[in-house]
């Protein structure tokens, strides 16, 4: 493998080809060509040798590649071969929805579920009890979690992810509309629901205008 | 202005502009030079300025911008200047959690709320009946609809989004873990939840690692 750091589109690209492959699997699709894939994924048949190369030498010429293999050598790379422990904090309308959320197709288990509303104390989502955030402190100190989820008004999104950094945790997945406040030792993943919808409504409003479309691919 | 096209690295910051902008006119800021901005934005002001010329000279040298002028028209190129109706497919947890989530700081207003499951016909969420899809089609006619939200699952996504482009919806919110089926004529904008946590994941797994490391500015 050579010296050279692995570029951010690459990066981008592993989590659609751990989806498509995982589709693959589910319609008992054996092995797959560079050529095939690279429909599926709208880039060259050249880039996803290239794409691949980067982790290791997946395919065989005249093979092409095994799909369960590759589906498993992506996932490890991707972090996804442990079970992974997430947290929720902000058991609002959106937290409870992600805690019903299933991403055990990605090997995520949510372990807890944390609010400031007394009212919500003890109420099970999924078979979870949800917590106060005054017991966050002890939960993660005799618990393994890997990341915390943030669902919470967007004024309580810098302190929160302050008190999840210094308790130790080095993901925090985001939904808050800002942009948190953290070392460079944690990991953020930002999901911007505004934002998201300003692009859709960018594109609404401009479809058909060459100068001004957007017509890569639109994904997340 | 030029004829060149705008790039997608341009049109994808200009949410974050409107994010940016919006909170300065909270905290009250009338006026922003392109340096200030720049370091919000984590784009070289130079950058600011080339970005912003693709739309108008909006700047004063010397003066840098004016904020709420700045704001208001970036949100006009965002298609933000209306108001736009949202419907949403799919009443479950997520569905439910994004009927009541406040998009009108974007403009959008959700007018419907669409299920197959009987159970849940009737039910209020924000003040808005849970309607049957077969009463989608009435309600499309009868309604000024710009953006359907997809809140499905996997199986159901392509068959309504179909549906949706047959009824004359021409932008698509797609929440559901798979690509949809429709013509260019439909903008779809995907929230792929699960590609959002591997990339968290692949963060965390490859902390420290300079040759796998992701550190640009990871917002979806």
């Amino acid at each position: 493998m050579s010296e050279r750091v692995i570029s951010p589109a690459v990066i981008k690209r592993l989590p659609r080809y751990y989806r498509y492959l995982g589709e693959l699997i589910e319609n008992e699709v054996v092995r797959i060509s560079s050529k095939e894939l690279s429909i599926k994924m709208k880039v060259t048949a050249s880039q996803i040798r290239q794409d691949l190369n980067n982790f290791g030498g997946f395919g065989q010429q005249g093979y092409g590649y095994n799909v369960q293999y590759l589906y498993d050598e992506i996932g490890k790379i991707l972090g996804l071969d442990n079970q992974q422990n997430m947290i929720i904090i902000g058991a609002g309308n959106l937290g409870q929805a992600l805690a019903n959320y299933d991403f055990s197709r990605v090997g995520f288990k949510v372990i807890g579920i944390f609010d400031a509303n007394p009212r919500l104390e003890g109420l099970a989502v999924r078979g979870i009890e949800i917590q106060m955030v005054d017991e966050l402190e002890e939960f993660v100190k005799s618990h393994s979690v890997d990341v915390a989820t943030l669902t919470v008004p967007k004024k309580n999104a810098r302190p929160i992810a302050s008190k999840l950094e210094e308790l130790g945790i080095r993901a925090i997945w985001n939904f808050a509309p800002t942009d948190l406040k953290v070392s460079d030792d944690v990991c953020v993943k930002n999901v911007h629901l505004d934002e998201s919808l300003m692009t859709l409504s960018y594109n609404l409003r401009h479809r058909g205008n060459e100068k001004y479309s957007y017509n890569s691919y639109m994904n997340d």
